[in-house]
Protein backbone atom coordinates (compact mmCIF):
# COMPACT_ATOMS: atom_id res chain seq x y z
CA UNK A 1 0.00 0.00 0.00
CA UNK A 2 3.10 2.33 0.63
CA UNK A 3 4.99 1.48 -2.83
CA UNK A 4 1.43 1.92 -4.62
CA UNK A 5 0.90 5.38 -5.96
CA UNK A 6 -0.85 6.81 -8.95
CA UNK A 7 1.77 6.21 -11.44
CA UNK A 8 2.13 9.50 -13.92
CA UNK A 9 4.35 8.39 -16.38
CA UNK A 10 5.01 4.54 -17.07
CA UNK A 11 7.66 3.27 -19.64
CA UNK A 12 6.17 1.00 -22.10
CA UNK A 13 7.72 -2.23 -20.47
CA UNK A 14 4.81 -5.01 -21.15
CA UNK A 15 3.67 -6.69 -17.89
CA UNK A 16 3.81 -10.76 -17.84
CA UNK A 17 0.71 -12.85 -18.83
CA UNK A 18 1.12 -14.42 -15.44
CA UNK A 19 1.07 -11.14 -13.55
CA UNK A 20 -2.17 -10.00 -15.68
CA UNK A 21 -3.96 -13.29 -14.96
CA UNK A 22 -3.24 -12.45 -11.56
CA UNK A 23 -5.08 -9.36 -11.33
CA UNK A 24 -7.61 -10.18 -13.34
CA UNK A 25 -8.40 -13.29 -10.82
CA UNK A 26 -8.82 -10.55 -8.06
CA UNK A 27 -10.93 -8.83 -9.57
CA UNK A 28 -13.14 -11.78 -10.67
CA UNK A 29 -13.02 -12.70 -6.85
CA UNK A 30 -13.97 -9.13 -5.77
CA UNK A 31 -16.75 -8.78 -3.57
CA UNK A 32 -20.19 -7.37 -4.82
CA UNK A 33 -23.81 -6.73 -3.22
CA UNK A 34 -25.56 -10.35 -3.48
CA UNK A 35 -22.84 -11.51 -5.28
CA UNK A 36 -23.77 -10.47 -9.30
CA UNK A 37 -21.17 -8.27 -10.13
CA UNK A 38 -23.20 -5.82 -12.21
CA UNK A 39 -20.11 -4.53 -14.50
CA UNK A 40 -17.67 -5.94 -16.65
CA UNK A 41 -14.06 -5.24 -16.99
CA UNK A 42 -12.78 -4.38 -20.84
CA UNK A 43 -9.03 -5.59 -21.00
CA UNK A 44 -7.19 -3.45 -23.53
CA UNK A 45 -3.46 -4.10 -25.39
CA UNK A 46 -3.98 -2.98 -28.18
CA UNK A 47 -1.47 -0.13 -29.49
CA UNK A 48 -3.63 1.29 -32.08
CA UNK A 49 -6.64 1.07 -30.01
CA UNK A 50 -5.02 2.32 -26.65
CA UNK A 51 -4.05 5.47 -29.53
CA UNK A 52 -7.48 5.64 -30.05
CA UNK A 53 -8.34 6.44 -26.56
CA UNK A 54 -5.60 8.76 -25.53
CA UNK A 55 -7.68 11.68 -26.88
CA UNK A 56 -10.61 11.14 -24.90
CA UNK A 57 -8.68 10.75 -21.75
CA UNK A 58 -6.86 14.44 -21.85
CA UNK A 59 -4.24 13.04 -23.58
CA UNK A 60 -2.45 11.32 -20.34
CA UNK A 61 0.45 9.53 -21.10
CA UNK A 62 0.43 6.45 -19.27
CA UNK A 63 -2.70 5.00 -21.81
CA UNK A 64 -0.09 4.41 -24.09
CA UNK A 65 2.77 4.09 -21.76
CA UNK A 66 0.55 1.25 -20.12
CA UNK A 67 1.06 -2.43 -20.60
CA UNK A 68 -2.36 -2.49 -20.69
CA UNK A 69 -5.60 -0.47 -20.29
CA UNK A 70 -8.58 -2.02 -17.81
CA UNK A 71 -11.83 -0.07 -18.23
CA UNK A 72 -14.01 -0.78 -15.09
CA UNK A 73 -18.00 -0.48 -17.10
CA UNK A 74 -20.81 -0.91 -14.89
CA UNK A 75 -24.35 -2.72 -16.06
CA UNK A 76 -27.13 0.60 -17.33
CA UNK A 77 -29.46 -1.73 -16.05
CA UNK A 78 -30.30 -4.74 -14.12
CA UNK A 79 -32.12 -6.28 -16.37
CA UNK A 80 -34.06 -9.69 -15.93
CA UNK A 81 -31.67 -11.54 -18.26
CA UNK A 82 -28.89 -10.52 -15.76
CA UNK A 83 -30.53 -11.86 -12.88
CA UNK A 84 -31.33 -15.06 -14.47
CA UNK A 85 -28.07 -15.77 -15.66
CA UNK A 86 -26.86 -15.21 -12.29
CA UNK A 87 -29.44 -17.34 -10.60
CA UNK A 88 -28.37 -20.07 -13.13
CA UNK A 89 -24.78 -19.14 -12.97
CA UNK A 90 -25.33 -20.18 -8.98
CA UNK A 91 -26.97 -23.29 -9.37
CA UNK A 92 -24.73 -25.01 -12.18
CA UNK A 93 -21.55 -23.66 -9.45
CA UNK A 94 -23.10 -25.41 -6.56
CA UNK A 95 -25.28 -27.88 -8.42
CA UNK A 96 -28.13 -27.12 -6.71
CA UNK A 97 -31.64 -26.17 -8.26
CA UNK A 98 -32.75 -22.96 -9.57
CA UNK A 99 -36.08 -22.99 -7.34
CA UNK A 100 -33.61 -23.30 -4.66
CA UNK A 101 -32.37 -19.94 -4.63
CA UNK A 102 -35.28 -17.81 -4.28
CA UNK A 103 -33.94 -15.68 -1.81
CA UNK A 104 -31.32 -14.50 -4.12
CA UNK A 105 -33.75 -14.54 -7.26
CA UNK A 106 -35.86 -12.08 -4.87
CA UNK A 107 -33.06 -9.83 -3.97
CA UNK A 108 -32.29 -9.72 -7.89
CA UNK A 109 -35.67 -9.57 -8.85
CA UNK A 110 -36.20 -6.14 -6.30
CA UNK A 111 -32.99 -4.39 -8.19
CA UNK A 112 -34.67 -5.18 -11.84
CA UNK A 113 -37.72 -3.29 -10.31
CA UNK A 114 -35.75 0.14 -9.31
CA UNK A 115 -34.77 2.48 -11.93
CA UNK A 116 -32.31 2.21 -14.25
CA UNK A 117 -30.56 5.13 -12.82
CA UNK A 118 -30.34 3.89 -9.30
CA UNK A 119 -29.37 0.26 -10.92
CA UNK A 120 -26.34 2.18 -12.46
CA UNK A 121 -25.42 4.31 -9.47
CA UNK A 122 -25.29 0.70 -7.40
CA UNK A 123 -23.65 -1.01 -9.79
CA UNK A 124 -21.12 1.74 -10.42
CA UNK A 125 -19.96 1.25 -6.52
CA UNK A 126 -20.06 -2.47 -6.58
CA UNK A 127 -16.94 -1.79 -9.61
CA UNK A 128 -15.01 0.34 -7.18
CA UNK A 129 -14.93 -2.50 -4.87
CA UNK A 130 -13.18 -4.06 -8.03
CA UNK A 131 -10.71 -1.44 -8.91
CA UNK A 132 -10.01 -1.26 -5.27
CA UNK A 133 -8.96 -5.16 -5.05
CA UNK A 134 -7.39 -3.88 -8.64
CA UNK A 135 -5.01 -1.97 -7.10
CA UNK A 136 -4.04 -3.92 -4.48
CA UNK A 137 -3.47 -7.01 -6.73
CA UNK A 138 -1.47 -5.05 -9.05
CA UNK A 139 0.75 -3.25 -6.12
CA UNK A 140 1.26 -7.36 -4.52
CA UNK A 141 2.47 -8.39 -8.07
CA UNK A 142 5.01 -5.22 -8.22
CA UNK A 143 2.60 -3.79 -10.86
CA UNK A 144 2.29 0.14 -11.10
CA UNK A 145 -1.12 1.29 -11.97
CA UNK A 146 -2.52 4.70 -12.67
CA UNK A 147 -6.92 4.47 -11.53
CA UNK A 148 -8.12 7.50 -13.42
CA UNK A 149 -12.00 9.18 -13.81
CA UNK A 150 -10.23 12.01 -16.22
CA UNK A 151 -12.00 10.18 -19.80
CA UNK A 152 -15.11 11.48 -21.52
CA UNK A 153 -17.14 8.83 -20.53
CA UNK A 154 -19.27 8.93 -23.32
CA UNK A 155 -16.92 9.15 -25.82
CA UNK A 156 -14.88 5.66 -24.98
CA UNK A 157 -18.79 3.99 -24.43
CA UNK A 158 -19.57 4.94 -28.19
CA UNK A 159 -15.58 4.00 -29.74
CA UNK A 160 -15.84 0.50 -27.62
CA UNK A 161 -19.54 0.37 -28.29
CA UNK A 162 -20.66 0.12 -24.85
CA UNK A 163 -24.06 1.06 -25.05
CA UNK A 164 -24.92 -1.59 -27.51
CA UNK A 165 -23.17 -4.18 -24.45
CA UNK A 166 -26.00 -2.15 -21.68
CA UNK A 167 -22.73 -0.61 -19.95
CA UNK A 168 -21.46 2.46 -19.14
CA UNK A 169 -17.71 3.27 -18.44
CA UNK A 170 -16.53 4.32 -15.12
CA UNK A 171 -13.08 4.31 -14.06
CA UNK A 172 -10.10 3.21 -16.17
CA UNK A 173 -6.67 1.67 -15.31
CA UNK A 174 -3.46 1.69 -16.92
CA UNK A 175 -1.36 -0.86 -15.42
CA UNK A 176 2.49 -1.32 -16.20
CA UNK A 177 5.71 -0.12 -15.01
CA UNK A 178 6.70 3.92 -13.31
CA UNK A 179 9.29 5.65 -15.41
CA UNK A 180 10.85 7.24 -12.06
CA UNK A 181 13.11 9.46 -13.54
CA UNK A 182 10.21 10.73 -15.80
CA UNK A 183 7.44 10.47 -12.94
CA UNK A 184 7.23 14.19 -11.06
CA UNK A 185 4.83 12.27 -8.45
CA UNK A 186 7.65 9.36 -8.21
CA UNK A 187 9.71 10.91 -5.94
CA UNK A 188 7.15 13.17 -3.47
CA UNK A 189 6.29 11.61 -0.21
CA UNK A 190 2.43 9.81 -0.37
CA UNK A 191 -0.27 12.31 1.72
CA UNK A 192 -3.38 10.42 3.05
CA UNK A 193 -5.69 12.44 5.80
CA UNK A 194 -4.39 11.89 9.27
CA UNK A 195 -5.91 8.99 10.53
CA UNK A 196 -6.59 11.51 14.10
CA UNK A 197 -9.27 13.11 11.16
CA UNK A 198 -10.05 10.07 8.80
CA UNK A 199 -10.89 7.47 11.99
CA UNK A 200 -14.27 8.42 14.54
CA UNK A 201 -14.30 6.24 16.86
CA UNK A 202 -16.55 5.12 19.11
CA UNK A 203 -15.88 7.43 22.68
CA UNK A 204 -15.93 10.45 20.09
CA UNK A 205 -19.53 9.79 19.12
CA UNK A 206 -22.33 11.21 21.22
CA UNK A 207 -25.48 9.28 21.41
CA UNK A 208 -28.32 9.81 22.69
CA UNK B 1 -8.94 -13.77 -2.03
CA UNK B 2 -10.52 -17.32 -2.25
CA UNK B 3 -10.27 -17.37 1.32
CA UNK B 4 -12.77 -14.65 2.18
CA UNK B 5 -16.00 -14.21 1.71
CA UNK B 6 -19.39 -13.05 3.28
CA UNK B 7 -19.75 -13.95 6.43
CA UNK B 8 -22.69 -14.63 7.73
CA UNK B 9 -22.00 -15.95 11.54
CA UNK B 10 -19.10 -14.44 13.68
CA UNK B 11 -18.13 -16.24 17.08
CA UNK B 12 -17.61 -13.30 18.92
CA UNK B 13 -13.68 -13.31 19.14
CA UNK B 14 -11.73 -10.06 19.35
CA UNK B 15 -8.99 -9.15 16.75
CA UNK B 16 -6.30 -8.29 18.18
CA UNK B 17 -5.28 -4.66 17.99
CA UNK B 18 -2.27 -4.64 15.97
CA UNK B 19 -4.54 -6.58 13.43
CA UNK B 20 -6.94 -3.39 13.60
CA UNK B 21 -4.02 -1.23 12.93
CA UNK B 22 -3.09 -3.16 10.03
CA UNK B 23 -6.53 -2.95 8.62
CA UNK B 24 -7.45 0.70 9.45
CA UNK B 25 -4.01 1.70 7.92
CA UNK B 26 -4.77 0.29 4.39
CA UNK B 27 -8.09 2.27 4.31
CA UNK B 28 -5.85 4.94 5.47
CA UNK B 29 -3.81 4.44 2.66
CA UNK B 30 -6.76 3.63 -0.09
CA UNK B 31 -6.62 5.17 -3.39
CA UNK B 32 -9.06 8.28 -4.29
CA UNK B 33 -9.52 10.39 -6.98
CA UNK B 34 -6.93 13.51 -6.37
CA UNK B 35 -6.25 11.97 -3.41
CA UNK B 36 -9.33 13.91 -1.27
CA UNK B 37 -10.60 10.75 0.73
CA UNK B 38 -13.71 12.29 0.43
CA UNK B 39 -15.29 10.14 3.27
CA UNK B 40 -15.19 9.21 7.08
CA UNK B 41 -14.69 5.73 8.60
CA UNK B 42 -16.37 4.86 12.07
CA UNK B 43 -15.13 2.26 14.27
CA UNK B 44 -17.59 1.10 16.39
CA UNK B 45 -16.48 -1.64 18.82
CA UNK B 46 -18.89 -0.32 21.89
CA UNK B 47 -21.44 -3.55 22.47
CA UNK B 48 -24.14 -1.10 23.85
CA UNK B 49 -24.04 0.65 20.26
CA UNK B 50 -23.21 -2.36 18.36
CA UNK B 51 -26.94 -3.54 19.58
CA UNK B 52 -28.46 0.06 18.97
CA UNK B 53 -27.11 -0.24 15.33
CA UNK B 54 -28.26 -4.11 15.37
CA UNK B 55 -31.82 -3.84 14.43
CA UNK B 56 -31.19 -0.69 12.01
CA UNK B 57 -29.53 -3.42 10.22
CA UNK B 58 -32.18 -5.89 9.59
CA UNK B 59 -30.98 -7.48 12.87
CA UNK B 60 -28.24 -9.43 11.24
CA UNK B 61 -26.53 -11.11 13.92
CA UNK B 62 -23.05 -10.15 12.81
CA UNK B 63 -23.87 -6.85 13.61
CA UNK B 64 -23.25 -8.03 17.50
CA UNK B 65 -21.14 -10.83 16.97
CA UNK B 66 -18.38 -8.95 15.30
CA UNK B 67 -15.39 -7.85 16.89
CA UNK B 68 -16.02 -4.23 15.26
CA UNK B 69 -17.97 -2.61 13.09
CA UNK B 70 -16.54 -0.10 10.60
CA UNK B 71 -18.58 2.25 8.98
CA UNK B 72 -18.03 4.24 5.42
CA UNK B 73 -19.42 7.26 5.76
CA UNK B 74 -19.24 9.57 2.41
CA UNK B 75 -19.00 13.18 2.98
CA UNK B 76 -22.09 14.75 1.73
CA UNK B 77 -20.84 17.81 0.05
CA UNK B 78 -17.57 19.33 -0.60
CA UNK B 79 -17.17 22.34 0.89
CA UNK B 80 -14.23 25.19 0.18
CA UNK B 81 -13.40 24.09 3.84
CA UNK B 82 -12.91 20.40 3.29
CA UNK B 83 -10.54 21.51 0.15
CA UNK B 84 -8.64 24.01 2.37
CA UNK B 85 -7.96 21.21 5.09
CA UNK B 86 -7.00 18.85 1.74
CA UNK B 87 -4.52 21.43 0.39
CA UNK B 88 -3.46 22.42 3.90
CA UNK B 89 -2.29 19.22 4.49
CA UNK B 90 -0.85 18.25 1.28
CA UNK B 91 1.61 21.54 2.01
CA UNK B 92 2.66 20.33 5.33
CA UNK B 93 3.44 16.66 4.42
CA UNK B 94 5.07 17.76 1.64
CA UNK B 95 6.63 20.71 2.82
CA UNK B 96 5.74 22.76 -0.08
CA UNK B 97 3.79 26.33 0.26
CA UNK B 98 0.04 26.05 -0.86
CA UNK B 99 0.32 28.77 -3.70
CA UNK B 100 2.56 25.75 -5.55
CA UNK B 101 -0.67 23.76 -5.29
CA UNK B 102 -2.59 25.29 -7.97
CA UNK B 103 -3.63 22.68 -9.88
CA UNK B 104 -4.76 20.70 -7.19
CA UNK B 105 -6.58 23.11 -5.34
CA UNK B 106 -8.15 23.85 -9.35
CA UNK B 107 -9.16 20.26 -8.91
CA UNK B 108 -10.60 20.53 -5.25
CA UNK B 109 -12.54 23.70 -6.69
CA UNK B 110 -14.03 21.91 -9.26
CA UNK B 111 -15.69 19.87 -6.96
CA UNK B 112 -16.96 22.40 -4.60
CA UNK B 113 -19.18 23.89 -7.79
CA UNK B 114 -20.86 20.63 -8.61
CA UNK B 115 -23.79 19.74 -6.63
CA UNK B 116 -24.09 18.04 -3.27
CA UNK B 117 -25.75 15.06 -5.51
CA UNK B 118 -23.25 14.93 -7.50
CA UNK B 119 -20.40 15.23 -4.77
CA UNK B 120 -22.34 12.86 -2.51
CA UNK B 121 -22.59 10.41 -5.66
CA UNK B 122 -18.57 10.59 -6.57
CA UNK B 123 -17.31 10.79 -2.66
CA UNK B 124 -19.59 7.19 -2.21
CA UNK B 125 -17.81 5.79 -5.21
CA UNK B 126 -14.22 6.83 -3.39
CA UNK B 127 -15.30 4.96 -0.25
CA UNK B 128 -16.03 1.76 -2.27
CA UNK B 129 -12.72 1.98 -2.80
CA UNK B 130 -11.39 2.11 0.57
CA UNK B 131 -14.48 -0.61 1.20
CA UNK B 132 -12.33 -3.01 -1.14
CA UNK B 133 -8.84 -2.34 -0.12
CA UNK B 134 -10.26 -3.10 3.61
CA UNK B 135 -11.79 -6.45 2.32
CA UNK B 136 -8.40 -7.69 0.96
CA UNK B 137 -6.61 -6.28 4.12
CA UNK B 138 -8.53 -7.90 6.45
CA UNK B 139 -8.32 -11.42 4.64
CA UNK B 140 -4.83 -10.71 4.46
CA UNK B 141 -4.42 -10.97 8.47
CA UNK B 142 -7.01 -13.78 8.41
CA UNK B 143 -9.78 -11.70 9.49
CA UNK B 144 -13.35 -12.30 8.07
CA UNK B 145 -15.73 -9.41 6.96
CA UNK B 146 -19.18 -9.21 6.10
CA UNK B 147 -19.80 -6.00 3.81
CA UNK B 148 -23.20 -4.99 3.55
CA UNK B 149 -25.28 -2.43 2.35
CA UNK B 150 -28.64 -3.64 3.97
CA UNK B 151 -29.34 -0.59 6.71
CA UNK B 152 -31.60 1.99 6.93
CA UNK B 153 -28.97 4.53 5.98
CA UNK B 154 -31.32 7.66 7.23
CA UNK B 155 -31.50 5.52 10.62
CA UNK B 156 -28.16 4.93 10.88
CA UNK B 157 -27.08 8.62 10.26
CA UNK B 158 -29.39 9.82 13.08
CA UNK B 159 -28.07 7.34 15.83
CA UNK B 160 -24.45 8.75 15.39
CA UNK B 161 -24.83 11.90 14.17
CA UNK B 162 -23.41 11.97 11.24
CA UNK B 163 -25.66 14.88 9.74
CA UNK B 164 -23.83 16.97 11.86
CA UNK B 165 -20.80 16.14 10.17
CA UNK B 166 -21.25 16.35 6.96
CA UNK B 167 -21.92 12.83 6.09
CA UNK B 168 -23.89 9.75 5.23
CA UNK B 169 -23.36 6.29 5.80
CA UNK B 170 -23.13 3.93 2.51
CA UNK B 171 -21.81 0.86 4.16
CA UNK B 172 -20.52 -0.99 6.87
CA UNK B 173 -18.64 -3.84 7.27
CA UNK B 174 -18.38 -6.26 10.79
CA UNK B 175 -15.16 -7.67 10.99
CA UNK B 176 -14.21 -10.84 13.25
CA UNK B 177 -14.43 -14.34 13.02
CA UNK B 178 -16.56 -16.92 11.33
CA UNK B 179 -18.12 -19.12 13.31
CA UNK B 180 -18.06 -22.27 10.74
CA UNK B 181 -20.65 -24.50 12.30
CA UNK B 182 -23.37 -22.25 12.35
CA UNK B 183 -22.51 -20.32 9.29
CA UNK B 184 -24.97 -21.77 6.27
CA UNK B 185 -22.10 -19.78 4.01
CA UNK B 186 -18.74 -21.32 5.11
CA UNK B 187 -19.07 -24.91 3.59
CA UNK B 188 -20.48 -23.77 -0.12
CA UNK B 189 -18.44 -22.99 -3.35
CA UNK B 190 -17.48 -19.62 -3.92
CA UNK B 191 -19.50 -18.08 -7.13
CA UNK B 192 -18.29 -15.76 -9.04
CA UNK B 193 -19.00 -14.47 -13.00
CA UNK B 194 -16.95 -16.77 -15.58
CA UNK B 195 -14.09 -15.00 -16.87
CA UNK B 196 -15.48 -15.75 -20.57
CA UNK B 197 -18.41 -13.36 -19.60
CA UNK B 198 -16.98 -10.57 -16.72
CA UNK B 199 -13.99 -9.62 -19.27
CA UNK B 200 -13.52 -8.72 -22.48
CA UNK B 201 -10.88 -8.07 -24.75
CA UNK B 202 -9.50 -6.59 -27.49
CA UNK B 203 -10.25 -8.50 -30.02
CA UNK B 204 -13.61 -9.23 -29.30
CA UNK B 205 -14.70 -5.25 -29.63
CA UNK B 206 -15.88 -3.96 -32.76
CA UNK B 207 -14.20 -0.68 -33.24
CA UNK B 208 -14.78 1.49 -36.43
Amino acid sequence: MNWRYATKSMNGTLVPQEKIDIILESIRLSASSIGLQPYNVLVISDRDLLEKIQPIAFNQGQITQASHLIIFAAWDKITQERVDAFISNIAVSRGVEESSLGIMRGYGDNFVAQSAEDNFKWAARQAYIALGTALVAAASVEVDSTPMEGFNTEALDELLGLKERGLKSVSILPIGYRDAEKDWLAPLKKVRTPKEELFVFDGELLVS
